[in-house]
């Protein structure tokens, strides 16, 4: 075992503090690696405060992880010393039902994947994230990182990335495609960009025109306001496929009505209400509504190379670990562009 | 023009009388024919009582038509007199926008598919539907009913079957696939022969185990009784495609989870309110809601085709036009196996 620094949360309600945490002995599969930047994610805040069921604390989040690999177990063959890889937001999984066999570990069932964070590790204890100096993950679940992608731009891919990738990729964005995203954060300007780079063109619906230049700069060819009445009309039945990136509870009826014929919106964030879908929004168009959860090893792995590929990058602001309390309150305000990075050099 | 007697609804809350209305010069594109037999769908009772919208009274519901040509108009190529024809939800739309131009005219948007009935026809006043002795209707929306197929039996084919049979195509139902239908009624009982038609491995779920003997007559494998909490947990995870025949408003998420991976759950029928959605019951599984409406014209006749070769129909009850108030009470109280079905000899 190895002892690192950390940044913990203690409860739902103290802000994150700097403790240290154990990693496990590097088993014969085992990678080992220094964690050089880390993303912060939503779910990490929803997941801090409780708003996501119980947690064992004192806990360590992060889920988007880049760094360099220090040691591997005896058995290791995909990874060795030196190498820029990266983790997501699973850890391990059951690799026997259909869906791990699938490569679709993300939705296994057997009982499920094991979190980054908040999980429980094959030691039996509880699994500790990101936000810290190093970490210990079995190789099948690390993430090779190509030169092409800076360290700290690959963090936010690992989570945001393939978040919006996966579903651009299962409901065959193309040339010709007309895809729309909901929101222009974390995620958003990430579907935005990786949209784009796989020829589709895209239109930003955010609640107003603050971010327009931003969404066009991005490669969006349109940007409209959803606090305005007349962008339902003008845009009703305009694309087939719709990435929704925002929590909050909108007007279903409203954003399928932007669907054409076997047109999908997709929810990729977890609003904290039911949503509540007119039947004939589905019915009239034979709409669909759907969700997506993360992507699997492999696609996360297609996702790095599509991206080193296209030159596709988030837009990031790095910080230092002891301005995460404060960076939690502007991603909850919405005020980030557009996704906050820890350099974790002095958790080392 | 010409006069045939029909039963109309005069109001929302009047019993359907006998009265008599006019039917259209045949026009050069038009197939006059004798109607034989009329279903009554639930559709007809909503719509009679002011439900699904404003009516113009007096209104002659019936969208599930089947009888003889009995005149062709001087440009008519595909039909003759004496044949075996039929006509279902709509009797015309514009045929010029890219779902027109599709063969998928029930979702024609310019403005929309002209109704069988309650709709507003080429010479300007309301269609009248199929309860009633004879009708005009163009020939591009005029069915060609199989030899294989009684009349009587043809009928409920038009609405009820292909509001069926189009879902089952568009999610490539076939051997292998597994296929769950939410209530044994007039759409789930030929839901579930057209499936099993289509060689797929068919669950019912119904409220209660009543009607189980006839579902496992109908085909189904499985049935099983949603009123029983067991029955979600037993079959969590198992179907690739669930057709929902139930208007009322259902739990979500129970449902959903009975979808294995990128499984869909398709809502034909159309609750009175809006239906609650948990967004992890889609995100957790990449699973689908999806809506369907009727079919396109090609597609209706394709199915008719299928029907013959496979020997599907429905389970009818053929009654008298006078009987028609009491039908729909007993529609409601879905007290019908499976489908009423009007001889409309009397109104000939």
């Amino acid at each position: 075992m190895s002892t690192v620094s950390a940044y913990a949360a203690t409860s739902a309600t103290e802000p994150l503090s700097k403790t240290t945490i154990e990693r496990r002995e590097v088993g014969p599969h085992d990678v080992a690696f220094d964690i050089h930047f880390a993303g912060i994610c939503h779910s990490d805040i929803h997941t801090v405060r409780g708003e996501w069921g119980p947690v064992t604390y004192p806990m360590v989040p992060g889920h988007e992880i880049a760094g360099i690999v220090t040691e591997v177990g005896s058995e290791v063959s995909k990874f060795s010393v030196g190498d820029r890889v990266g983790v997501g937001c699973f850890v391990d999984s059951c690799r026997e039902c259909e869906f791990c066999l699938a490569g679709e570990e993300q939705y296994c069932d057997n009982p499920g994947m094991v979190g980054t964070y908040n999980g429980i590790g094959p030691d039996g204890k509880p699994t500790q994230g990101g936000y810290s100096g190093a970490i210990v993950v079995d190789e099948n679940y690390v993430l090779s990182i190509p030169e092409a992608i800076g360290l700290e731009e690959a963090a936010p891919l690992l989570c945001a990335g393939i978040t919006t990738y996966s579903p651009l990729r299962h409901w065959n964005t193309g040339p010709g495609s007309r895809v729309a995203v909901i929101g222009l954060g974390g995620l958003g300007h990430l579907a935005v960009k990786l949209a784009v780079a796989m020829g589709a063109e895209v239109t930003v619906l955010s609640q107003s025109l603050k971010k327009m230049e931003d969404g066009l700069r991005l490669g969006a060819s349109e940007y409209y306001a959803t606090s305005d009445r007349e962008t339902f009309k003008k845009l009703k039945g305009s694309f087939d496929l719709i990435l929704n990136t925002v929590s909050a509870n909108l007007d279903m009826g409203d954003y399928l009505g932007l669907l054409t014929l076997d047109g999908t919106l997709v929810e990729l964030g977890m609003p904290e209400h039911a949503m509540q879908v007119p039947p004939g929004a589905l019915i009239f168009g034979r709409r669909r509504l759907a969700g997506s959860l993360i992507g699997g090893i492999a696609e996360t792995q297609e996702m790095l190379d599509f991206c080193a590929e296209h030159k596709v990058a988030p837009e990031i602001e790095v910080i230092e670990p002891d301005y995460v309390n404060e960076a939690y309150e502007r991603v909850v305000a919405s005020d980030v562009r557009y996704r906050f990075v820890i350099d974790t050099a002095s958790l080392r």
